[in-house]
């Protein structure tokens, strides 16, 4: 029996989030939200689009983690603590099962990061899924784009290539079975909310990995108005990555693989040796360049400039 | 030529909103935006579809009005102050012209109303438009659904019906050209977001009439524990309405009919024959019915009680 719209609402999407910061969630015209003293908000919004950043078979529950990862990832990049999400939904039909599974995807990540779902659109169309993540910082700790100077040190965090493994792995069926771990990173990947945090005060720059390391990287040098050296000997291989791939196709993973959500950050030289140990907690950190001036990026291999072409992924190229 | 997705971005959606509390928009991973003290955050969410909300014919300026003007609305029945705006856009092509006039429609909106556009994400797919408006309040002063009481006098705003005239007229082919006045409603309704204001502290509970009001008071209702009694003969039917069509299929529009954005609310009685005037500036306001204990509304005509079946317009119904 198909549900009615505001039904449908209020049985998958009206959990409790337990935040007192909550005044008025699911139910009225608008969310009202108080934001802690002394800081600014921050908001993020991003969109799936069925058949463009989730294969029409994807486990529902997969799709609702990444609409709300890929947002929560955005407000990691810019060192925020996440408090809440708007959900707008579309689907062509209203299938309990499909919606109980998203909404469990959805919620399972939102309560590890204690965000709460505070408001919505559900709407009949084509499966197409946008979050709006809202969070806070102290506006001087905030991580930006713009910040990276010559001499910085270039980081980026944890395994960047093992999603795009996974989806590559989906599309040409070589997946090993439904518990592939490259397949759960792409599906399940986490958001480096912890990261995020514990850069603040020490990193320059940061962005998440979204379309690509090296695309991204050249993203970051633009907005700071600054170039990049990049030591492809040093890029972070999971072992898992190895195991799978070719050094050659690692290497392309890492640099042109999207949705690991892993950090590019940048920080000062003087810091550079203390992070790793800073951030111990959060997840591990790699050293892969470091900001000169100029424009572009520069890759080098053993001391060689190495030309790499290709850039991010560009839905409208 | 195909613009990337950046160019895109950067082209179309990044004019300045002269906002000094956007310490930064368009371009980051996520927008930092400062709220005024002793004010809460406003939030809102909502999506238009191409062929459910809009008509694939539709001019796309008046497209851009829309998404925008939904969500204003939603923040004017809170009495918000709207601030920003952020922006998810699925597109099948990148279609220079479509844009231009989508963003010319989405801007002229949004510098009326002092709204800056914040950020955003650009996607290839169907043409699906989620915009999510933020604004302020002061939390005392919030309007909401639930604050109703018995006795109190139920208002409505404008001229609600005309926008529902101009979509029939449009699907009927019996617009009376490009400049038909009702076409115009539907196309260009205005969010009353000065209504909004002016109603702070007096309204008791308000809410927009998205989906009709007769299926928006029940909601109105429910959500503050109360009935409703309507009254039909004062409803509000526009000279414009009662030129074209005849008094029952006004009174049809004026009580199913949605998208006007008119602003349906409740008034204790001791304020309520001083309110036209104390919101004169604003917009006419309608008095047609009050609020008593119990559940569900009841419509009467000329004091005998009417049962008119049909309520809100359901997605999924």
């Amino acid at each position: 029996m198909p549900l009615g719209e505001f039904d449908l609402i209020e049985r998958y999407f009206s959990r409790a989030g337990g935040r007192r910061d909550v005044l008025l969630g699911v139910g009225d015209d608008a969310a009202l939200l108080e934001l802690p003293p002394g800081r600014v908000l921050v908001a993020a919004v991003d969109t799936l689009v069925e058949g463009r950043h989730f294969l029409p078979d994807a486990p529902p529950r997969s799709v609702g983690h990444q609409a709300l990862a890929v947002n929560l990832s955005d407000l990691a990049a810019m060192g925020a603590d996440p408090a809440w999400a708007l959900l707008s939904l579309s689907l062509p039909e209203s299938d309990p099962a499909w919606l109980q599974s998203f909404a469990d995807g959805l919620y399972s990540l939102a309560e590890r990061h204690g965000v709460a779902l505070v408001g919505g659109d559900t709407v009949r169309g084509p499966r197409v899924v946008t979050v709006t993540a809202l969070g806070s910082v102290e506006p001087a700790s905030a991580l930006r784009r713009d910040g990276a100077r010559p001499g910085d040190v270039l980081f980026v965090s944890g395994w960047p290539g093992e999603a795009g493994a996974g989806l590559e792995a989906l599309r040409s069926a070589t997946a090993q079975g439904g518990a592939d771990p490259l397949v759960s990173r792409y599906r399940y990947a986490e958001p480096r909310v912890g990261l995020g945090r514990a850069l603040r005060g020490l990193a320059s720059a940061a962005m998440d990995v979204s379309d690509g390391l090296l695309g991204d990287l050249q993203k970051l040098c633009r907005a700071s108005g600054v170039a990049a050296r990049l030591d492809l000997e040093r890029l972070p291989v999971s072992a898992e990555l190895a195991r799978r791939h070719a050094p050659a196709d690692c290497e392309r993973l890492v640099l042109f693989g999207g949705d690991d959500y892993e950090l590019l950050f940048t920080v000062p030289a003087e810091h550079a040796a203390a992070l790793p140990s800073a951030v111990a907690g959060a997840l591990p950190v790699h050293r892969i360049g470091v900001i000169e001036a100029g424009t572009g990026v520069r890759c080098e291999r053993g001391g060689r400039v190495e030309d790499l072409r290709g850039g991010g992924y560009d839905h409208f190229a």
